[in-house]
């Protein structure tokens, strides 16, 4: 099967989608964006062994790149529309394509997003690129630098899930809670809608709340207090690890796809599976507390090319 | 060197570009499209030692990475505007960054196209994945389906010229003019631009002419006879090869970049940089033509996964 049968038997599978005048197929997909919207773009690349292990599923490898990527455009806000996809892989067969198809379209048919084209590449291992474009309305989108002295930091769910799923992965072992938190992000889109002109800045928890925290604190004077016993942490990882550990996890694991923002109190009050976990200072840096102690902690966020 | 210092110094170097609300350093850009055109989006990626051998300079990776891509744009007669990048590295320096930036900048600068995003990873090899967005008015994108039976058939440039540099490059041989060509293709977007209205089927040659054209013959019956005497062959290439192995690389080579394209001979008539190398028929199949005689060519052009 060569790849132009590949693609029309496991990718070219979209009814036309909402605003796709030319889908898979052409040189180039072309897009009918909505009148007056701005438009978001994001990519992401997972690569084999770097990203994910190697012995998971191909629907799930499809799955967690769509919703990684959806999660960069719940942080801005957007409504997502339209996705392409650059897919590297080694020698895999017919079955393999089957399942990754299966989890791509699984993931972008429960947000609406239509696959309208891509690439099928070969190479020494698996490497998935998504691109997803997104609008929004000028003006409304959720940015990193609008953090303020005085702002309550806010995450959505529960974090430190993802990285200790990973851990399980790791060892072959399974946790149908933790590791599906891995492989099954959930991005966080309707809450991003709900912070527009409410948050003062948002990101998303890829490479774990601390370091992706300091991204938002991008005025050098900007500080934050972090009150532990406020962390969102789910009955599953508490079950498991003792407290240190759990906050190990949450602070510095990474993988989330939460999302983390920064509000006025009152602003925020009705948007529900949010959690208040600390506040913004003018102290130039981070501290963790628990109960009326410093909590020492180390800064292991997932860093590339350290 | 960490992934935000990387990026900083050698990618978020635009001027913000024409509708670039926000650019690279948040979740995901913020672009404003020109009202009422309708979008276009391609995505492409070159793999190490699979489309270009690991010798070669990273200027030039960026830079083919950047006009592969923008050969897809002009196949649909669009006009580019935004980009964005992910790139996959090994182990590599401070220098090859730098090369690499320099590349990428130049072709993306020459085209005025907008780096306004991406991601850095680490992988086993080298992998350069790029996203363009481009502009055109509803109904006016080159498709790849319109050919009718009579249609003359063109070609822009010259061709095989990338094929037999690639050859030089593969043997740590040099010859300027055609391992630039494969090193430095040149996309035809001006040409893309004129073609709107007057081409009825166009496509850009990137795995060879013969192969490239059988995609625009999607109707059944539509066939094609290739007059070889009026290929567009450059000097350099048959200075170095017999004819025999000149129309192979030209018919077979890919790597080319330019567009070949189906017009009636009066609607073309103005336009420059195009060669008439045959036209199309109803036999269902493609014949070359050498003076009087059928020409027997091996249909190698390049497919993946074969």
């Amino acid at each position: 099967m060569d790849e132009f049968e590949l693609i029309k038997k496991f990718f070219d599978l979209n009814k036309i989608g909402s605003g796709v005048v030319i889908g898979i197929g052409d040189d180039g997909a072309v897009l009918e964006p909505n009148i007056n919207m701005h438009q978001v773009q994001v990519i992401d690349t997972l690569v084999e062994n770097i990203h994910f292990p190697s012995t998971i599923d191909p629907a799930d490898i499809a799955y967690r790149a769509v919703m990684t990527n959806l999660s960069d455009i719940a942080a801005m806000g957007a409504i997502p529309r339209w996705m392409t996809l650059s897919l590297t892989v080694n020698n895999v067969n017919y079955k393999w394509y089957e399942k990754f198809s299966n989890g791509l379209f699984e993931a972008s048919n429960s947000y609406q997003v239509s696959l309208v084209g891509g690439d099928l590449n070969f190479g020494p291992n698996i490497s998935v690129t998504i691109s997803i474009s997104g609008e929004i309305k000028p003006d409304q989108a959720l940015l990193r630098n609008g953090a303020e002295i005085g702002d309550s930091i806010y995450v959505t769910g529960t974090i430190g899930d993802a990285a200790a799923g990973l851990e399980f992965l790791k060892k072959n072992k399974q946790n149908n809670y933790l590791t599906q938190r891995f492989l099954r992000p959930t991005p966080r889109i309707n809450t991003g809608r709900e912070l527009i002109g409410k948050a003062t800045a948002a990101i998303d928890i890829s490479d774990g709340l601390l370091g992706d925290l300091k991204k938002i604190l991008v005025d050098g004077n900007l500080g934050a207090d972090i009150q532990l016993d406020l962390l969102p942490i789910s009955k599953a990882l508490s079950n498991h690890f003792n407290s240190d550990k759990c906050y190990s996890f949450a602070l510095n694991g990474g993988d989330d796809y939460e999302l983390c923002f920064t509000a006025k109190d009152e602003d925020v009050s009705n948007i529900s599976g949010v959690t208040r976990i600390g506040s913004l200072n003018n102290s130039g840096s981070i501290l963790c507390h628990l109960q009326d102690n410093i909590y020492k902690f180390e800064d292991e966020s997932y860093r590339h090319f350290e």
